[in-house]
């Protein structure tokens, strides 16, 4: 992986993906001792930066390739992000869904254009599943963040952040981010390193799921205990990628962890200050920059994602009204 | 009122005011089974296009009068643009607000740095109590929208979306606009009027609160019989104004209506497919644009404020949730 992958993803976004502006707030700032800014990825096509990842992998493709169709799996944000590009390039998408994935992701999916199929996580393997459909078809698998052409999708977030940033006159910043398998992490800190290399990146994830916070501390992959529980579904994952961690280990400052609650606090502040709608997952980094202490002056975080059921949103805004 | 005045606010406007994006979903468009696209001054600073007029208002005045300070009268979103406005230009300001006010926006325009001056409609006199503090401190008057600087700010808006529209490759379209007492729209009405000539600006506006439309259609003013009641508090104003009128009269097209729900509903479908936070005033264009036949297949919408109590926006989530 280098710059010259993320450069090369940026060409082929152009146009396409659109470019996410960094908002602020003085009332935020005020709430959070610093100053905040917030790089909107909600209001990326299909509400995350996943349509980056999946734009830039589908372009990469030979056309004879592409043409046969695309395979994903996902619960939710890569999945509407593979779904979506592939209707844009008018080829075939299957995606391979918990079927208790959220309702309205699974419908979004669907909307796209995807074919979803379903499968019960308890009884049944979904990369059985997902290889008998791919070699029966010829599908080619997009995975959501231990790819180069995802990684290097997600980077143009990074890009677009260090060109926002010295518009706005930043010259030093700890730059937070959502975290999962580190795919959108990683993209960022290769392109900061390179674009802005006074930036620090600094991954933030949910309690009780940070792997990636235990596996920079650890200098090594860990797991988590657990695959569910969190109101954070969005960035949910096993570990850290083969691919992904070794960059997070060499460019990345110390994991920052917060609390669901913290994150629903943040989603009903970046309501009321930022006039944006942010799901749990996509609100830790913003949680971070808001609540912990051990950052500086200046934060750039990423809100990753919007695809939030209504109802949980709701009990967002009811228990952080103000 | 012209395109110089309009052109020269812009360049006031320029590096302070937010150039906010112009956004649309394809989920979004199959709900209005045409194309809708979304100009979202709720990411505006303040939340709302108002500080657009105030800048305007403000920049224009000699230096000696400004530092005086400034006064306004407003229940919400101009409170918070001329406040925030006046800040950044270290400058007083005296904002004189109904005691029932949502509590939110006053404590916002407090936190903004404005002085708040609190009555009571039932009892007191704004105009009184106004003109008194002008008088003795020697402040300027911005008016909300009878006021061709403010007009001017705000139709910088219109410029932007004849930007945004040719990027998108839109050459005709009906652009709805959210109308209380006309600054926007007669804005937008005449930066679009010259820099894109084919496209037809529709005022909308909440039923029982129609004096646009109303007097668009009579062809003279016509007021509202009442003052309250509806959800959109914000465009909420007793008649078109002198100075709005004519302008609107000349250039635009029919009035569009939409019911309370129908804006909340708007809220929701903006908050899934869009997610962004619109207030109910802010949301009856893109109401329109969603539930009106009597539109062209590609509509322009304003998504003005984002100011929302967040118990409203809950009723929204919880009436629409899909």
């Amino acid at each position: 992986m280098n710059i010259e992958m993320i450069e090369a993803a940026a060409l082929r976004l152009q146009g396409h993906a659109r470019r996410t502006p960094l908002l602020n707030a003085p009332l935020l700032d005020r709430i959070a001792g610093r100053r905040v800014f917030v790089k909107a990825e909600c209001l990326q096509w299909t509400g995350s930066f996943k349509f980056r990842g999946a734009w830039s992998a589908l372009t990469a493709m030979p056309p004879e390739v592409r043409r046969r169709g695309v395979i994903a799996f996902s619960s939710g944000n890569h999945a509407q992000g593979v779904a979506w590009a592939a209707a844009l390039h008018q080829v075939p998408a299957v995606i391979v869904m918990p079927a208790d994935a959220p309702a309205v992701k699974i419908a979004n999916t669907r909307a796209y254009g995807a074919e979803v199929v379903l499968y019960d996580r308890l009884t049944q393997d979904r990369d059985v599943i997902g290889a008998a459909l791919a070699a029966e078809r010829g599908l080619t698998l997009i995975k959501p963040y231990d790819e180069p052409l995802v990684i290097a999708g997600q980077g143009t977030v990074g890009l677009e952040i260090a060109e926002q940033a010295a518009d706005a006159g930043i010259v030093t910043a700890d730059v937070v981010t959502c975290c999962g398998g580190g795919g959108l992490t990683s993209g960022i800190a290769l392109a900061l390193a390179a674009r802005a290399p006074q930036m620090r990146v600094r991954p933030a994830e949910p309690a009780g799921f940070d792997d990636t916070a235990r596996s920079l501390a650890a200098g090594r992959i860990e797991r988590n205990a657990a695959l569910g529980g969190s109101v954070c579904d969005a960035i949910i994952t096993p570990q850290p990628g083969q691919i992904t961690f070794p960059i997070l280990q060499r460019l990345c400052g110390p994991g920052l962890v917060v609390s669901d609650d913290e994150a629903l606090h943040a989603m009903a502040l970046a309501f009321a200050h930022l006039r944006i709608v942010v799901e749990p997952g996509g609100a830790v980094a913003l949680a971070a920059a808001l609540f912990r202490a051990d950052l500086p002056d200046t934060v750039i975080c990423t809100a990753s994602g919007g695809n939030v059921e209504p109802a949980i949103f709701r009990t967002a805004l009811e228990r952080f009204p103000g």
